[in-house]
């Protein structure tokens, strides 16, 4: 199997399995009870939350767990758009992951007014168009950190100072930053910002909202005094262990990883559009791309059934967000880029991890180029490509 | 360890375990993708659901996966609420869960007026009070299933004929019923009920809303496309194993196990109440209990100091729901029955479960004993009453 949709989801690190062994066994308790038991089940979410908060900069009191990225995106939308007293109006882009998009379509039908900033050919936004865009009435800015699906990485330092000159609160969907790249959250200057697991190495089914001193947010879930009262529910405690010892071992990896995924993410992408005629890299090639991301569009052919050849010889890929995936329609985000539908048909998400090696690329080119080309020999579109060239 | 605390959570059923393990290592694809190992994930999701939905005789297109109990509650209150065009007027009781009053109390804040029926003093909700209280613009019925405190289980199968015949959906928050009773949601008329698997020995982190066929109500997290377009966010698959194991286990043992722990339980009644003086069952006696629930007033003293005693002594129970424990008000269950805040503050649950023994509470009841007359000794209350005989 070679696995190059590290951005849908990822193995569980072992040190996270580590970690989360114990509360499938012996640990058990309800960390909201008084006993002795149950206070050292607190002490664990407690330490875990330290660890979280220290690898992007924050303080332990602005951690709050949930039950993943989806949650955290729709916590940070509603609740700063609820709790705001500035007014009904939204900055986000055209390029957020669904979690956002659609809780801010639910917003629209609440009288909210959203504005979806256009990106450039790369996907990057631009900060004057932030500033451009607001109002008296904004009450919000929210910019994706890294994309999920071209893995542009936008210029939230940027884009903050305009945020905070105006005084709105800014959030990042950051699911695909943490544990890809180094995250301050004052570096980066974001208010609220949110956090998966499953997508850097931990658990599925938990996440967190960082949510900056002084925030204002109403709660999303009520209910006991969890989460010092703004997020109730029994805490996921193993959940919590999985995603803190999974946070702290792939930063502790993080400089190494990054150097050796760009050099591999590179190649595939050097050997993919060298040997494969009618194919394009979308979004940038530079420093501002994850490392872990090539998304590469084949002209003529529609990327599923170019992952269902892959799927045969046990590559796995994806034409984009997992969230997304059995939607016909073509990527939004693709298509924000300028793409037209057939490249943005043609696209294929290739997602890198700790786990891919030199060896799986290799494996990957070699069942690539034939089922390229396979599909294009039965393509109307390549035929009528082949006919115009005469 | 003497644990009885069972209606806080629960140890890990080994087959839930067993069920899990695989997801902490060669298990791990997102079952949005598209490719074979994403599809043998989504396999396993599907027949979870299919035994969470056989299990209370719902079809498996009715059963909704949430992160637990209180997002399960979240949603079928504000769901329903958002959904209903028939008004904003809601029903529910004075002796709910946190999840359900404090959803309620946020819905008040957005206009909506909420009736909390009376119980009488054993803690049962009066049907004709139900339809005493409905309205025209009557949007949704919410009655616990049984306490979470006390452990008495409301007449829902009648409460339903009411619901019924004037179309109000009637949501039951099933969280400490399901696992301990066999529930059947056509039998007690059900229109969405709410499960949270740590509380059958299942994982932490996971739970499920029924919603039945033709109820409307709105998503309460918004994204991708999961749970058929109404609830987002990629799946907790590990909890969703875990949830489906346990409960099939729990189920397979259930004939087996009621009568054991009514009878332990009973037990546990009977030596405490005749051997300690000043004592008394809060809740009712007989089969509208559940048979892991034993709440006992202690008079002259306080429940937190009670536990405290027990825990240095390794009896692990409480003095009511986990998720309101830390508050220093009384139990609004207990007072709900009458009880003066002398009695409810000197309340203690005892809840059993599976791994409950006649030996623990053979243990309990050597601990409980010099404990209580401890603390009587030092207790002015006590002091005053001897006074008063003399």
């Amino acid at each position: 199997m070679i696995y190059l949709d590290n951005s849908a989801t990822t193995p569980l690190h072992p040190n996270a399995r580590a970690a989360m062994l114990p509360h499938l066994t012996e640990i058990f308790a309800n960390p909201s009870s008084a006993y002795n038991q149950a206070r050292k089940v607190r002490k664990q979410i407690d330490e875990a939350r330290q660890v979280i908060a220290s690898t992007i900069s924050a303080t332990s009191s602005e951690i709050f767990f949930t039950a993943g990225g989806t949650e955290s995106c729709n916590w940070a939308i509603k609740g700063v758009a609820e709790a705001s007293k500035k007014g009904k109006h939204i900055i986000t882009t055209s390029i957020e992951h669904p979690a956002i998009i659609n809780s801010c379509k639910y917003l629209e039908t609440k009288g909210y007014d959203v504005t979806y900033l256009p990106v450039c050919e790369k996907g990057f936004v631009n900060p004057k168009s932030v500033e451009f865009s607001i109002r008296p009435d904004t009450c919000l800015v929210s910019i994706i950190y890294a994309s999920h699906e071209i893995g542009t990485i936008q210029p939230l330092a940027e884009i903050s100072k305009v945020t905070r000159r105006h005084k709105i609160p800014l959030h990042t969907d950051a699911v695909q930053a943490v544990g890809k790249l180094k995250v301050d959250v004052n570096q980066i200057g974001a208010d609220l910002l949110s956090i998966s697991a499953h997508k850097f190495y931990g658990p599925k089914g938990i996440g967190a909202l960082y949510i900056r001193k002084g925030v204002n947010i109403a709660p999303l879930l009520h209910g006991g005094a969890h989460e010092r009262n703004r997020r109730a529910g029994t805490e996921n405690v193993m959940g919590v262990v999985g995603m803190a010892a999974a946070l702290q071992a792939v930063t502790a990896e993080l400089p190494k990883e990054q150097a050796r995924l760009t050099a591999l993410r590179n190649r595939l992408i050097h050997e993919v559009i060298s040997s494969i005629p009618h194919t394009n890299l979308n979004g940038e090639q530079g420093i501002n791309r994850l490392a872990t991301n090539a998304n590469i569009s084949f002209r003529f052919i529609e990327g599923e059934s170019l992952l269902l050849h892959l799927d045969m010889h046990g590559c796995y890929a994806s034409t984009g967000s997992a969230c997304m995936s059995g939607a016909l329609e073509p990527s939004h985000v693709l298509l924000a880029l300028g793409l037209s539908h057939e490249l943005a048909n043609g696209a294929i998400r290739f997602t890198l991890g700790r786990e891919t090696t030199d060896d799986d690329i290799d494996k990957l080119l070699k069942v690539l180029q034939p089922a390229v080309q396979k599909l294009r020999d039965l393509s109307p579109l390549y035929d009528d490509y082949l006919q115009q060239l005469k």
